[in-house]
Order: structure tokens, then sequence, then C-alpha cells
């Protein structure tokens, strides 16, 4: 029988993701759910060495947070497989267009599928990370843009958060193109979107937050205010897909709104990295986008680290520009391609992302009143966890205090 | 009980990889490990159609041939993680190198560990590999440097293809770098590694292909050649580790020894290429190399297609230079990174690798006559393939005509 209690010991124990920052020979008591206790096993209160908790022993392996994705476009129809493949046979963007590709025949597919279609689809890739040692998830909407399918999307990104071992955060992000319906009408889609779609969403509880697409491809300054307004107005927290492409100045007004995140950050400037400062927003890097689509302009990482901006990283997971579902490979790939150090990309997918999500109280730091979410690693040095590829160390994964995987 | 025969029905073959030929209702019938038929099954001979062969559903999912990751150095002691953390938290190549960093720390490594540990550190790379399809598989020698280490790497990687469902092929690889007990008499090393090494471990049979790193920090053409020779004499096959970071005209030289393949390819010239063609040379891209050490000047990959240089992709797994297990991932890097077509890609790993293995007479393609090894994949297009990342697609894999996953 599965219980949420137990004592994990025998492990070296990275409380934040931190390499530098160990519990060495420590342990783990939980209590329904959440750590009841944590610390090095020879200062375990008598109350927990001496209770009837059922003991597991981790043999030496590294215990680091569950790990958390907290940008994610799980929930969709079809892949862009045959996309990729034509753009590499030398199809121009107009003629996969003209064969009705893009983002275009994403939400075809979305609006086409029924909610278990859709669920069956994103939970084979949502396995795929909780098999690295993920424990929360942000998923966002955005391949409806229209409300039937936008709830479709969410009440399939709760679904999964029910029928998997995992906290699912969900976002809001009709803005995230414009559908054909709208075309030369962005602001009556705007309209929509904050009148319509977005109060009746978060009536029904499908909304943890709202995101906007603000960039020349997708909305505009001006339109992205009015989505953070019409969130602001439902007391519901904002984040952005900023400064990607150009600099458009996402970023300072998502500051403004104070915002949990900007995503993407290519061009973000050293004004918009004060702004953040201010607001306490944090950076999410998107290196597997980065890579995908051959991006050569990096976000400014020294600037970042400077004015101390939480990083964090996500995979972005999505069908057009990151079919990635390797959360340690984006660790991989933010060192290899951004040279961020270990313990920053481990930060990054650990107690950072937890702070993305606005669950920085309760995720992303193994302590005493917190969920009792965590991966349990066969490796020699956390290191291991961003310097392979496709080697899985994740031995187990704990998650509420049960063994999930 | 597993057998070694049945027959394999309803599903979409590609039998060399290659997703524009492709049988559509497909069957794949095996007898004593072995294809004994293949085609549409609406031709399939009496002999089978009505044999009492067990049969099995594929349930219109894709086969194609079992992956072959034609360049590896699997087996080896310890890992690099920390090195790769010291260099990312700024620490220069020569503060590794005087904490015993680089190759140097390999080797060291290599040299301590037992046969046993080697078997188990490298088993569970092995055991990634193959969980995405891979069948066959080149292991070099070359952490060794010294008569011992060198036929203990051998041994160990000829236990792999004992003790897994997988063909292994080994490579000696004795001029990978200059043993520090050598320094300053690499031509006394070249000595040893043609009249000491590769004779003594050929007379054991663990030598099935001669390799050398010919490059500004590994061997001269000259020492290169001696290697050759010696290699010839003993009538073994030889390929080269060239131009990856100079041209020093190591590939006309393995081209005039008929090389089965040379491996990396940054520098190559159209007088390189030409003199492949000639002699039949199988061009190995190591896009994981590639990417990890952020190299920029990409392999002539147009000049490749238009002398029709077959182009085969492997992992080349190390510990310092790709530290990867997903042949997957390595499709997806080529096509993304290299701008190689889904099919290309896919010849890549089976047709192309093959070759490069000098096997291309039993592997690498379906067909009567050949080994029953192949994967199926539950994918909707063989895109799929090379376009995620991280996603394990692969449903069951066959070996020797056995489910072996
Ligand atoms: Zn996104
Ligand atoms: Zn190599």
């Amino acid at each position: 029988m599965q219980t949420n209690q137990g004592i994990w010991h025998n492990a070296r124990i990275a409380p934040a993701g931190d390499p530098d920052h160990v519990i060495e020979d420590g342990a783990i008591a939980v209590r329904d759910g959440v750590i009841a206790w944590i610390g090095s096993v020879e200062s375990m209160p008598a109350e927990f060495a001496e209770s009837a908790l059922p003991r597991h022993d981790v043999g030496g392996q590294w215990i680091t947070p569950g790990l958390i994705d907290c940008h994610t476009h799980l929930v969709y129809g079809g892949t862009r497989a045959d996309e990729f493949a034509l753009r590499l046979a030398g199809a121009s963007y107009t003629e996969i267009a003209q064969r009705g590709g893009g983002i275009v025949s994403t939400v075809r597919a979305t609006r086409l599928a029924d909610e278990e279609s859709l669920f069956r689809q994103a939970a084979r890739r949502l396995e795929a990370l909780l098999a690295e040692g993920v424990t929360a998830i942000e998923i966002k909407s955005g391949y409806g843009l229209d409300l039937p399918t936008e709830r479709k999307m969410l009440r399939v990104a709760r679904r999964l958060g029910v029928s998997y071992p995992v906290s699912v955060v969900t976002t809001f992000l009709g803005a995230h193109a414009l559908p054909l319906e709208y075309q030369g009408r962005a602001d009556d889609y705007i309209s929509l979107v904050c009148h319509e779609m977005l109060p009746a969403l978060h009536d029904e509880g499908l909304v943890d937050a709202v995101d906007v697409f603000c960039e020349n491809i997708g909305f505009s300054l001006a339109q992205s205010e009015r989505v953070f307004e019409a969130a602001a107005k439902l007391g519901l927290p904002v984040k952005m897909h900023a400064e990607q492409l150009s600099n458009l100045g996402g970023t300072q007004l998502a500051a403004r709104y104070r915002a949990l995140s900007v995503d993407h950050l290519e061009h973000l400037s050293e004004a918009d990295v004060l702004a953040m400062q201010q607001s306490g927003t944090v950076a999410v890097l998107l290196p597997g986008a980065y890579y995908f689509i051959r991006e050569t302009k990096q976000p400014p990482i020294e600037l970042l680290r400077q004015y101390r901006i939480p990083m964090a990283i996500a995979t972005d997971h999505n069908p057009g520009t990151s079919p990635t579902t390797s959360l340690l490979l984006m660790l991989n790939m933010s060192c290899t391609l951004f040279r961020l150090t270990v313990a920053e990309a481990l930060l990054g997918v650990t107690a950072n992302a937890a702070r993305a999500l606005g669950k920085a109280d309760t995720h992303g730091l193994l302590a005493a009143g917190r969920a009792a979410d965590f991966a349990i690693w066969s490796v020699e040095s956390l290191a291991e966890l961003a310097y392979w590829s496709g080697l899985n160390p994740c031995s187990a994964v704990i998650r509420g205090g049960v063994a999930a995987a």
C-alpha cells in the first residue's frame, strides 16, 4: 500500500537543488504528504528517529526537489513532424503555410480533437517529463483561440494533474496568436479574450495565470496591456512571452503588472532587467526553442546575473519550436549554449521555477512544512544532471510523500 | 519462451530506414534469426502465410531496421561531469589540466577500474541506447593507451555484445592520445601501438577495425600511416577521426587505405570528398560533439551530397566531448544543426551506418537473408524520430528475431 509518509535516509540532499549547499548523510521525514523534518541523520529528533514511519534507505544517492517545468504548451492536437521534414527538404515558409502548416495547423488539429484524444496525446509527453523527476508543471492554453477549445485545453491540463502525480499550474494564453477568423481584427480578438474567454474560464476555475505573446508576430504592447488589465481585475497573476525575436517593451509592461515571469528574453535590454529587478520578476530561459529555431542571439545572462534576477529554465514544450520532452536536456542546453553554471541550471528547475509559478512558498525547496516532492538520482555528482544527454539517472520520484515512479 | 522466428505483420515498413520507400500493410517473416521474407501482406507466399510461425500484430506501427551507432567510445571509467561544471564556473583549460582533468583523467580512471566496474558503467549507457531501438554498435578502445587497459576495454566491449541483444563491432584506437609516460616520444608510442598492442589484441580476437585520431592534438599524418600500415598487414579495415579541428590531410590518407569511414569532418575539403568518393569511404557525422564543444564550422554537407558520399550519424559517445546516450537526439541534431533531411538522417543510422562498420551485406537494411534486427515505432510519421527530443517512441526491438525490449 502506498502511504504519504515515511523517512528517506542515507541520502545526499541538495534542498534547493544547489549542489553547493548539501546535507550529507541526510534524511527527510514526511507526514501527510508534507516534509515534517529534514536534516542530517544524526540530528534527527527522537520524534522521528523513534517513530514507526516506514523507512527507505536511499543507498547514498542524491536527492533534489522534484523538478519543475514552468513553461510548457503540452496540450495540443497532432504534431508538426511532417512540417519539420518539409522544411529540411527545402520547402519555404510560404509553401508550408500554403500546405496548411504552421501554428494554424496545430489550432485546426486542437479544435478537431476531442478531450479524450488531447488527453492521451499530452499524457505520453507528460510521462516522459515525469520519468525525469518532474513533479510540477505549467501548462498553457493557446491553440484553441476560441472559447470552447481554450476550455478543452485547460480542462485536459487539469485532468492531467488529477491523473498523474504532478502539480499542474494552468495558464490562459488566449493571446497566443490571431485566429484566422479574426485576420485584420486583432483588437476585436483581444476584446473576446478579455471580455468573454478569460472571465468564463476563470469562473470555471480553469485559470491560475494569464500569459500574452507580445511580439511583432504576436500582439502589440497596447493589446498585451488590455489582457493584463483584464487579468488584474480578476486578481490573476500575469506572465509574458517577451523579447524573443525583437524588443517591443513587453518586459517593462510586464514588470509594471508585477509579472511572475517574462520568458524567452533573447532581446532583453539593461533597462528591462532593471525593471524586472524592481518587480521581482523571474527570467525564464527556453534553450530548447533557441536551439530548435537556430537562434544566434543569446539572452543577456551576464546582465541577469549582475542584477541578481532569478533565472528559471523550462522546456517550452510545443509542436512548432520546441518539441522536447526532456527537462534534463534543457539543463544540458542551458549550460552548453547559454553557459549557465550547473548550480544556476539546477536552481532554474527547482527554486526559481517555483517562483516563476508563484509557488515559491511551497515548492522548489525541501524544508519542513513544504510539499514532499523530491527526486532521487543515481549519480556521483549532481553535475551529471546537466552533463549527460539522453541518460536519465532518476531512480525514483516521491510526490506528496508517495512514490510516483 | 523466446524464439527467434515469427511473423510481424500489420506494419508500415521502411526497409532501408528511408521514409520515402515504404511497404504499406507490410509483414516480415523470420526464421532462425534471419529475415526469410519481407513484403506487403497480400503478397506473402503460402509457405509463410500458412505456416505455424508465431504471429505478432504490430497494430499499424512503423518498422525500421534496428538503429546502428557506428562511432562510440562507450567503455571508460569515471565521468567528466565535474570538469564540465568547473569549466562553466570559469576554470580555464590550464586549471582543469592542473586539477588532473581532461582525457588524462579518463585514462587514469579507466586504468584503475577493473573489468567488472567498466562493464557496469558502460552497461548503463548501452541500456539507454538500446531502449531507443539500437541493435548494433561500434565501441572503440583508446582510454588505456597501454596494452593491459586497451585489452580490458575491448574485452568489456565484447562482453557487452554477449550480455545484451546488440551486435558489437570493436575498434582498436590505441592511437587516440599520447599517454603521459610517452610525452615527447610520440613515434615510440606509435611503435608500441603497431608492434605490440595491435598484434597482441588482434591475436586475441579483440579487434574488428583500427582507428587513429589524426589531428594537431592527436597524431600526425606519418604516424597515422604507420598505424594503417600495421592494420593492413593484419588484414584489418581502418577508419579515422579526421579533419575535426583542422585539415591535416587525414581523409586522403584514409582513402588511400580504403578506410571504411572518416569521422567528424568539419574541415573537409572538396579534394578530400573526391578521394572519399573514389575509395567508397563513408562520412560519419557527429553532431553531438559539434554541439557539445560549441563548434561553429559545419561539415560540408552540400559537397557530400554532390559527390554522393554516404553519410552516417553517430553519438561519438565519450566523456569529454559527447556525453550523450541518445542516437535519436543525434538524428534531431543532424537535422537541426546540419540541416540533413529526415531521410538522410534515418539512412545515417541504418544503411549508411552499417556500411561504415563494414556490415552493409547483413545489417542496416531489411531484406530476405539479412539479420532480423528491427525496431517498432509508435509514431504517425517516421519524421517523428528526428523531430522529438527526449520522447522515445520505440515500442519494441527485435534483434536476431528475438524480442529484445
Ligand atoms: Zn512558449
Ligand atoms: Zn570519437
